[in-house]
């Protein structure tokens, strides 16, 4: 036996406890900062494998298998699940009230513990060190900047290449790879201003922040419609806006809670620029007795694929799977935090998107141009990845991609 | 002895009481609907004075004195209290958490009680029948249609006239009177926005309700600012516009809770008509998926005094207190749901404003033109009618008022 | 013969040469500041009946007739004509393309020559001076202060109380007077707002001026709906805004006339400072490369009535004429800048309304409540006051009000 | 001698004439549809070289030179000017007042009739049909769908293949081709929106219709920004909005003149789309009493190039000129409508940029980001293309492109 599949070889036998894992997790979903249960559980497993385990970011863990002279693959996979209600009605539901793995991370997590497994057992064939991260908090933005903080470039040998992928909208059983921005920059920025409270009778008496509130909404339209370059990639969305309480009592603040996308650091500073200089001329205009607060959270950098890793793993996917497994990937409007990890070593990285839907019903509904509408999308609470092929596909995505790096010479894909 | 003086003789010997039911009543405040102590604190004592009562609409009270042949006069005291904490730190505070009567209810209660007692014992020098109403839930505009609703126009005898004060922000020790308008209508209005929910970065896919909304709150402004007649009274007051919760989910719906205050019949048909109208539209243009809910609450009809019934009672306050404690009183923003007691009659009144501030303050305060900021108005936290003279007052109001229309002839005020 | 009679006595005879002037002088109108046939023809007439005449102010004429001890009175007329093509149809239809005394200031002119005649054919009757005023451009706000800079107060005697009317549509016969505010004060406002011009499909390299604009007219409607005290008179409207000539180009600058209506001083100080703090905020919101400008232009002040001087003319009006005659004039919307006259010799003024429309039709129209469709109004192409009864009574109007300063004792209206 | 170089041969031979009929039509602008001159000029000239002449739309020119079997090639050149008053300073500017060839028409003409020349005097070197086809009124959308409504495809061979190029703000001396959208779709639209005018101070009488179009001009700005799929090219510009011309009469309509680029029909759609329902939104928003008007002018279709055409001309720009003198184009945000001639064909096309500023100037503007600023671009007065090497290099790209078609074989650029 050559190739790749050497080491694969032994996927049928360990798809049992992943799929388990995988239901296991399922079951027990944990918000972002509170991955204990599953902290401890990948812990365990990776050092079952073999894995030196290091603890970083409060419950992020990473398992080091180094495997001789070579270079050094680091795959991340993020934990935490949703504050969703889960409507799936699956027999795993979520046994957690108010929250559920409704963004597939229990699928990243069951799949890399699977690649960790086979990359361990079929040391024989590549020769390097092995990486496997598992981050927390990727749904507010947090975690991987909590692993950085806690020291992840003198905890952890530096990588060469780093990897991730999510489970997406896609057609199980099949990869999509892209070069280049990939997912956006997420900005949220949650925007105090200040008007003058009265009875709502005498308007003369206050500054009314519920009418400056609303003039901010609509005039941070123009941001996208006016001040971007027409073509060029930017979302202002205002997710929130609240004020007052009583129909009849003028508030004397309003909030808004806004979430910025972009695609480039130019256009993210144009943007961010313009929406503070907008509130702050409405803040004029309406006479507003104090400063407006700005709050920035929930930030999540660019992610821009690397382009020859891209294209080494893409080469592999295609070799591996073949060519109508392995898609071009649309740039997604989506973010993630995942790029603070390779940032931090400064190496070059690749994120691909795996299939989790099954094909029928997929090509069913892109063929009546209903994806959106007949789909339950991340963040859905009736987002069900499809368990096989999902799972066994995403552990070889993972093995093949180190590969890729790490084979030794002559093994092919 | 001739005059109102007869009757007034005992107020001293009264005040005790009085004062002891105003600061009882201050530290149990009740809010609308449910001012069951207050009501049966009210029953006893108009049972003890030799009335007769009545309950009606819930917690509403009548007591009724037959004093032989005359014209019959009611004179109305309400009840509630409002759900604000109370920050007067005055020794007989509020004793129930996020309940206080700040918009002074229980002077009028004490206040009327007192001129019942009065009444009661001076029927020797009056001929007629005197009405002392206490009704529930003014702050909502509910209490007097609850009244009318169970019966009031069948259980109780018909008045010639009908009286009802306010303490209110004015020097204590004084009265404000004026013919017509006193009061304005005022209307509530709920508005529901339909949109089409999407997350954050998907703003095609979404109809934004955040959107909608603000277009609406700024183009509302239209309705006073260009199609209501220049001078012509006309408050559209949006208090509240709540919509989403997160920054990346764009909602589905929006609420905007409106207050709208008018002079006249005329002008709030075209007001409301407008909004309307302008919701309608902006819901058309955002391409709406459904139509605008509309829900009215907390109606208030105009107060409007009766001219004749002014004239005279002023007359007779102007001559029992002096012209210099007898103002004229500017027409009030607020609103109340008195007059819908004498409506159900079909009979005329009046309504006047009773001072409440200690006077050398309220004069300091008019003098730097800082009444707004200096004086706790009402639904303030801070509002504290000064006991003495407020409440004697207040007795002597009332007792003057029904005196002018009882009192036997060649009596003089 | 006793009374005013005395000096009205010869009106029947003079009414042929009035009437004659008005035709002429409505066929031969004169825009503002261009009064040049009017003012001689005035000079001419004022002449021969015996006033001394002085030309000030350009085209403006005054007339002073002495006559004894006594109080002096002062008449205006004010004698331009507007921009508007006449579309009545009459036989003395303007002569002039483009210009129409469509604002009845040739029946001003035509009824105070009528009284000056008889004023001074009257002089027996009665002790005094008085002064037939005729100024330029009151349309375009200018005449009055242009009499008043070219040295009014040195120049003419200074009188004890000024006079001045409007015809307007009412019914014709019927004069209408009110004390304090009668119209109000009026200010034009030219706004210049700076963008960056830029081709159409580059709103990225622009400052869009178009939008800028746009938003101010829409944050403007926020001064009397938010700011000015509900009930208080206040107008702000944007006559005109203008920007921009093609499709595919964005302009650099827009420009907006507004026109401002207010009641007081206070109100008009309030709008006046929101309307340029709202376009300053609107400009930085904007990103404004350089400072709006605001020029003030067509002033008028608010006409104040005296109260005693109303008072004193209004009781001569109803002597003479009878109760049903004289009627109580609504404030107006509109403004005069008349009430620069007597303020320059610091002296009280009443200003009355006279009806000019045929009596049937205007009752005819308040009854349908279409006065305002039915009635063509000031400035209109259609606007076209009855000869009879209005001119006639126009004179009289004149002749009562200053017999009730001047006429000799004994003398009644 | 082989290759292209054999048809190019005479091409130094050629370029003074080529120079002075560039200057004599930079001297002479013609505005569009009045490109008489021009028009004579091109078709004396293309007889004189042999062509076979149709006069097509107006002032629309076709020579066709039929040269044997083989494929039919289209070159297409615009011949109007435009509305600029030329600020150049240039020895040859415009001697026609207030018209300018500001966006190097001039060049296209003065190049196209070069490369007719060349391919007329190297027929040998080619076999087929060559046509140049000249058309009016680019500038207003209007001149190719001229030419194609008076019969082209009947009148004129179908070629298998059109060219055209542009002269834009890139260094002289090079070419830029893509594949795909080069120019957008451009629609312009003039909206007229009614409302009810009044007296300034009469806004209750009012439809206001400032108000009206200014909320339109807001409200339009969310099709860009929440309408369309982000990152989807969409520009819509409102370049002028016109009502009203005096500051206190409310005015009775509004003009807006909208421009709008796409790169798709579906995005065309959706804005169209958007943008009226926005409109009549707003109408029923404002009370407007009657329907707006949309009027569609000044139309431009997407052009977007062919892939084999542009593929197998860039090469042969490649093979002829060197990998460093051709450029990548980057679609651009303006419009044009050449493609209606292919498009009435049905046959594919190509569409090139070709530089014509001096490259030292060109490259410094590049390093400090300062094109935009530094150098001006098309239809600006100071629009200047540096005469050599700027026409040398457009006939030969002409010929070049068409050579890649018609050239015998083993013929090589």
């Amino acid at each position: 036996m050559s190739g790749y599949s050497t080491v694969l070889a032994g996927l049928e036998a360990e798809l049992g406890w992943v799929r388990d894992t995988y239901t296991d997790l399922h079951r027990h979903p944990e918000l972002s900062l509170e991955e204990h249960r599953t902290s401890q559980l990948v812990a365990e497993k990776l050092t079952t494998f073999g894995y030196e385990v290091t603890h970083l970011g409060g419950t992020g863990v990473v398992g080091v298998l180094a495997n001789g002279e070579g270079p050094t693959v680091l795959a991340r996979a993020d934990m935490d699940a949703l504050p969703v209600t889960e409507a799936t009605g699956l027999p795993y539901s979520s046994e957690v009230a108010g929250a559920m793995h409704a963004c597939g991370h229990d699928v990243h997590v069951s799949a890399l513990l699977g690649a960790a497994k086979l990359m361990a057992d079929g040391r024989d064939a590549w020769s390097g060190t092995y990486i496997a991260l598992f981050q927390p908090a990727e749904e507010v933005g947090a975690g991987s900047q909590a692993m950085v903080d806690d020291g992840l470039v003198t905890k952890v040998p530096r990588p060469d290449v780093a990897f991730a992928q999510h489970v997406m909208p896609m057609a199980a059983g099949t990869v999509a790879t892209t070069a280049g921005p990939v997912l956006s920059a997420g900005d949220s920025l949650r925007i105090t201003v200040h008007g003058k409270g009265a009875h709502g009778s005498m308007p003369h008496m206050a500054v009314d922040p519920v009418v400056l509130a609303s003039s901010i909404v609509i005039r941070l339209q123009t941001v996208v419609s006016r001040e971007t370059k027409p073509g060029d990639f930017a979302v202002v969305t205002v997710g929130a806006l609240n004020a007052g309480a009583k129909s009849n009592i003028i508030p004397d603040r309003a909030t808004l809670l806004l979430n910025i996308r972009t695609y480039s650091d130019q256009v993210r500073s144009t943007v961010l620029a313009a929406i503070e200089r907008i509130v702050r001329g409405e803040c004029v205009t309406a006479g507003s007795p104090q400063e407006p607060e700005f709050e920035y959270y929930d930030q999540f950098p660019l992610t821009g694929n690397d382009e020859a890793v891209t294209d080494q793993v893409t080469k592999a996917f295609t070799a591996h799977f073949g060519a109508d497994v392995v898609k071009h990937a649309e740039p997604q409007t989506a973010s993630e935090d995942f790029s603070r990890i390779p940032d931090a070593f400064g190496v070059p990285f690749t994120f691909w998107l795996l299939g989790g839907v099954d094909p029928e019903t997929y090509l069913a509904a892109v063929a009546n141009g209903r994806v959106a509408q007949d789909i339950p999308g991340n963040h859905s609470p009736f987002f069900a990845p499809l368990i096989d092929p999902t799972l066994s596909f995403g552990v070889q995505t993972h093995v093949v991609a180190a590969l890729s790096y790490l084979a030794k010479e002559g093994m092919t894909p």
